[in-house]
């Protein structure tokens, strides 16, 4: 078969679960990051109910959009340096759940498991845990738990838990706890960690608890959001029990103590809500309502019915999401892995995006990047369109912070989003890869037309869309300007492009193009509004003072956009001066000394021809109707050569762009490493967060890549091949409000329309009608 | 007369004094700078015997050298970046004296300043205040003090304490102390200040007082270093009197009660001694000794003995040192001024050198920059050529660490000199103004070459400079690579040039220009020492493992240095794309917004053709005989257009220019605001501390400028010429062991040998010969 089984994985391949099959402590942090939960929303990480010691991992529990926020002190500061941190806070620990017998406490470092299993099930969005276990004076029991957060309500999670003594009869203790002793990890030696934050940052206002139910209330000190966590235990056993319920400091606590029988189970369902003020918009005494009531609620519903919604929620998801690979279940398992981590980690509510790590570590700070934009949006986009009108108007919300931000950068117009930010703000304290990196901008843009041009969306176009568009081209107009000496094209000067082993370049290859994109597509819409939507369009012009000259300065821009090329090398420049450095000594360099960018001084990496990931390559497939196939060819032989891959975003990249000029063993290889670059942990540090941007660029790699499918303007057009090894693969695609279903195997591409209007799409540039639902077309593909 | 006295003086015109007429407490932390005594070691700000309430101005005393570290916490970090800060520490405070009548105690904001003055006297290196006062009560005192810090011993200061009660008699207290409660500034808002050292420094180990003399021994938290400050009164009175000693927390106190008669003068004189464990290499007891024994033995030399040995130093000072303007006694005084602060804030010792704000005040924390090789060497040079071994003596002693640095920067050989320090590591926190900063490296090394040219000392040349030239060369010959779309050019990529409005370009032409000249210098002093010091040489290729081939290196490196050139515009270009920059809108922006760097962000100054101070008009300058006459007109009138002047650095490189090209009356009003700008506080922040480079500058001016005086091979050449309104100028020249006087007036250029050997100099190209000492050659000036 293929190559991805040379190496023993670390979770046993299963087509729809991710499986532990022993305890490990030494593993436990990377699988907290594994078996992280999470709706989008509330984020879990895979820990224990019953906890293990300080230094094993992370008790994190996230809220999308739940952060603290301190000054940044710069040791040499200057004049609008990003002020303030935004850190996505470790939050009250609803999970614990502690177990006693006759006192013993339950611990997996202590005694004898004499069974173990871990399973993330995939298709019902579950947690389980199943174990045997004998205490250090001899009692065993069987412990199963399961834990889901609700896809359907985002403010609940659940945790059934069912212990049974199996050679005993005597005392259970069961202790339910909310844990607000809870802080976040602090780094300063990896610029990819590092918060700042010290201390309990949420601060305990009121805690109650009742025989069931108890409830948190807390503070942050600077940002001022309230948060309230609630939960409601029910406990069912046919033994007599008591129960009680207590506080201290940090704890709101009910404690269930069972006089056990040997062979009978007890059950104890937890129910959580956290409900929080900059969610909500109650405060007080109403948003502890809520989450009481969202909790009581949720109890009333009960455990069983909760899944079955789960696994509804997700059956719907898998039925127009899937991917099949037949012949290879590692990669099958890997990039379904991968999708459920995105699902998991989407912001929904037009308010949250999507952190890098998602909701599943604290690498980052929980910082939105334009890895939403470029990375994330393309996989929600042909599946799920609804969660990326959502990811795009989280954009739209932060408009106003960008048209600040841009005056502060002395913008007279035009909005400049933020490089890193949860609020809206700019809090990149490291601007030469940070504000810098102004193509967020451009990335933000492109994915408002891909949006429009997969949806035909108007009404979102009209309403946001255009809106984002004319200011992020009125930023363009105002950055870039006509220079003489280089033929008074359109050029834009000291910016950071993707690649972040180069910093603050003149005309970065991939920013003017993206920038050209930008402008031809605020300057189309202008005037398709002019004639499509007269009064919306007036109104616009009015709302942000836009005038007639500036439509012109657009076109005339995008027209002249300065793109750096090598005539002699029919290269692309990354930027103007790229490649007048010197190649990086990758001779030279020992392995150990990857990343570089923790090995060498910026300014070494700098002044070297040597690229993190993909910048210009990353053109040739965003913009892949701008390029031929010659052209990516060349370019990518050459890039290749100089990129580090550094950077968790490159391999799909190059995996796609591969793809398409035919280089299908690397395609192959890259793909390799990004389908399972987090179930097999080759950054080494998935302990702090899954890699959320490729785990999109896996579903990028199959479907631009392996299956050759663009949407550059109003067409699909597909170019599937095969990989070597592969039976088969298919998957689905949401194209303006059609589902196509694609399958390629080795009697090459079916294409059948499973829901909507007739459609003509393009295989291999040849018109294929898809007219009747469920009728299946097969074309030939490439050998 | 000239156009200097337009705005009335701060301080009256005097040629050997800065007088202040009157005490205006909202001047105050200004005066305490420009009032400011040191002597290379010890700084003492301006500030009174009896102090002023916080807030008012900085209790100043600092020592050269005498620094505290921390480690530098920044919110992005990344390899190599400067590890820990370098504070030079604000030291025990010994000038406190403290006058009571009858309990009132002495205080100039309350009561009544019946006359006032304070006078800095330039000749006698003595700060004296002088003044009647009228108590709350009424009781009237005449107050007379003078205070010195020793130019013949560094440990030593001295304060001369007069009070006469005129309208009393009655008990009189002085309280004498040594106050060690003392901080540095912080202030982060300010990338030009900005220490982060919080609350005490020194930790107090122990405190002594007796009933004349008292001592406080403190240790540095960090460094280690160890500080004793000793001193000794003696109280002179007929009348009766007692004494009495105290220790607090953090003083030590000698109280005297005197029962004072109306008209009788009390006189108590105070002599202080500072010794530093970094300094001494003593510790524990036998540096409390050392201290106790510099204070004892001064107060039996007693002040006037003191007072005399600094007139007698200063005497000595002046007559190699003066500059004499006649007809403009507002620039006389300001180059009077300036020429004495660059005296007391030279450390002299080999191990310290020349902080940016000397030992003024806190402005960049006491840190040593490229100021002193560039702008007061030359200064000192031609003056004090020993002050100048001294101060490159230090770069010697730090070429250690410049070595590690390089290495850390991933340089295999070479050294690589730190932008801003104290100890010799790079204390920079914002790398793309300061280690980007490579120049540094070729400043020394002009530095060196210079002051060989200027001694003929060749045997600090084999024993030390050698060994500077050669690791510097190294440096370039590993930073830069020959580039094959440059011609196959020797390019230096990623550096900022001095222009700190620009950062981190491709071949800053200053750079590139300095490099070449370091390379070509350190090749040629190699194959000199091969033949006239082969032990030397070989001794020293053992020592750093020089090998032949590297030798070759420098020399190609040199021959084929890149120049960037604009040969349509017959323009050097700052930088490679500094003409590919839009040029800065100055008509629309607001006088208010300089300078730039604390009203816009880095990127949007880097993006724009603006220089913060001369860069490529700086390499005019120091490279002059490598430019022709047309070539720096051109330069020059590109370049001014577009300098800001944000840096004090930049008008008297300007000026001298300026001079060369014969824009007289340029070069006047430049030299004007660098003559007087400390003096008249052009730049509103005299209160952090003097501006030594532009001191020096001011010494340029008029001897680089002016008198066209150069010395680039050998030869020293002249090409005076006679500002307007002046009717006279003189100074003069120490040249390999020469001393030669050179007057300019309507007659023409006097010259004089006045000591030395017979010596042929160039006046406007023409051979003078200097045959005979004390005769004059009068030589015809342009008119």
């Amino acid at each position: 078969m293929s190559g991805s089984k040379v190496v023993e994985p670390i979770y046993p391949y299963a087509e729809w679960d991710i499986i532990e099959t022993s305890f490990n402590v030494n593993y436990n942090a990377r699988n907290e990051t594994i078996f992280a939960l999470g709706n989008g929303y509330i984020g879990w990480r895979g820990t224990f109910e019953e906890g293990l010691p300080k230094g094993y991992g992370v008790e994190g529990t996230y809220l999308n959009g739940f952060y603290e926020s301190q000054p940044i002190h710069y040791p040499e500061a200057a004049y609008a340096f990003a002020k303030n941190s935004q850190t996505m806070l470790n939050v009250t620990n609803g999970k614990v759940i502690k177990l006693f017998i006759e006192d013993e406490p339950f611990n997996m470092l202590e005694g004898t498991l004499l069974d173990y299993k871990r399973t993330l099930k995939l298709r019902e969005g579950l947690l389980e845990r199943e174990l045997t276990w004998r205490s250090p004076e001899g009692r065993e029991i069987k412990l199963i738990t399961r834990r889901l957060i609700c896809f359907t309500n985002k403010h609940l999670a659940a945790i059934w838990y069912q212990v049974t003594p199996l050679t005993f009869s005597g005392k259970i203790k069961i202790v339910s706890e909310l844990d607000g002793d809870v802080t976040n990890l602090t780094a300063e030696d990896d610029p990819r960690l590092g918060s700042g934050l010290k201390g309990h940052a949420l601060i305990i206002d009121h805690h109650a608890a009742n025989h069931t139910g108890g409830q948190l209330r807390q503070h942050t000190g600077t940002t001022g959001f309230e948060l309230v966590c609630a939960m409601e235990n029910d406990l069912q056993t046919t033994n007599p029990y008591t129960s009680a319920a207590s506080t201290s400091a940090f704890t709101s606590v009910i404690t269930f103590e069972i006089d056990a029988a040997q062979g009978q189970p007890i059950q104890l369902t937890k129910y959580l809500a956290y409900a929080a003020s900059n969610d909500t918009g109650q405060s007080g005494l109403a948003l502890a309502i809520t989450a009481n009531h969202l909790a009581t609620q949720a109890k009333e519903t009960g455990f069983a019915r909760l899944a079955q919604a789960q696994a509804d929620f997700l059956a719907e998801f898998w039925a127009d999401t899937d991917i099949v690979i037949k012949g290879d279940i590692a990669l099958q398992q890997g990039i379904r892995f991968n999708m459920f981590h995105l699902l998991q980690s989407a912001g929904r509510d037009g308010k949250t995006n999507m952190s890098a790590k998602g909701l599943t570590g604290e690498g980052y700070e929980g910082h939105y990047f334009w890895d939403t934009e470029v990375y994330v949006i393309p996989f929600f986009l042909y599946n799920n369109p609804q969660i990326t009108r959502k990811l795009i108007e989280y954009r739209y919300s932060i408009l106003d912070k960008a048209r600040d931000r841009a005056r502060e950068m002395a913008h007279p117009k035009g909005a400049l989003f933020p490089w890193r930010t949860i609020n809206g703000e700019e809090c990149s304290a490291y601007f030469p890869a940070g504000t810098a990196q102004y193509h967020i901008n451009a990335d933000v843009a492109l994915a408002v037309k891909r949006y429009v041009m997969a949806t035909e969306d108007n009404e979102f176009l009209v309403n946001y869309g255009a809106e984002i568009l004319f200011e992020t081209a009125r930023l363009w107009a105002s950055l870039g300007a006509y220079i003489p000496r280089k033929g008074n094209k359109f050029c834009i000067n000291e910016v950071t492009g993707p690649d972040e082993y180069s910093a603050l370049v003149n005309n970065n290859c991939y920013t003017n193009l993206m920038a050209k994109e930008n402008l031809e597509y605020a300057h189309r819409i202008a005037l398709w509004m002019q004639q499509q939507h007269a009064d919306a369009y007036h109104a616009l012009v009015a709302k942000i003072g836009l005038e007639a000259s500036e439509l012109d300065a657009w076109k005339k821009a995008a027209d002249n956009m300065y793109v750096p090329y090598d005539a002699d090398l029919q290269l692309y420049m990354q930027d103007d001066s790229f490649l007048d450095r010197v190649p990086w000594d990758f001779a030279n360099t020992p392995k150990e000394n990857y990343p570089l960018l923790i090995h060498y001084h910026p300014l070494v990496i700098y002044r070297h021809q040597v690229c993190k990931q993909a910048d210009l390559v990353l053109a040739l497939f965003l913009l892949g109707d701008k390029f031929t196939l010659d052209e990516k060819r060349r370019n990518y032989d050459f890039y290749e050569k100089v990129t580090t891959h550094d950077s968790s975003l490159s391999s799909c990249i190059f995996s796609i762009v591969a793809s398409e000029i035919g280089y299908h063993d690397k395609a192959y290889a890259y793909f390799m490493n990004t389908a399972r670059m987090d179930l097999d942990d080759y950054h080494g540090n998935v302990k702090d967060g899954v890699h959320i941007a490729n785990m999109a660029g896996t579903w990028m790699c199959l479907v631009n890549g392996f299956a050759g499918m663009h949407a550059y303007e109003d067409v699909l057009s597909l170019k599937p091949y095969l990989p070597q090894g592969w039976d088969e693969y298919s998957f689905k695609v949401n194209f303006r409000g059609r589902l196509i279903g694609v399958t390629v195997n080795q009697s090459g591409a079916s294409y059948q329309l499973l829901k909507g209007e007739p459609l003509t799409i393009q295989h291999y540039g040849q018109q294929v009608q898809l007219g009747v639902v469920n009728q299946i077309t097969v074309m030939p593909i490439a050998p």
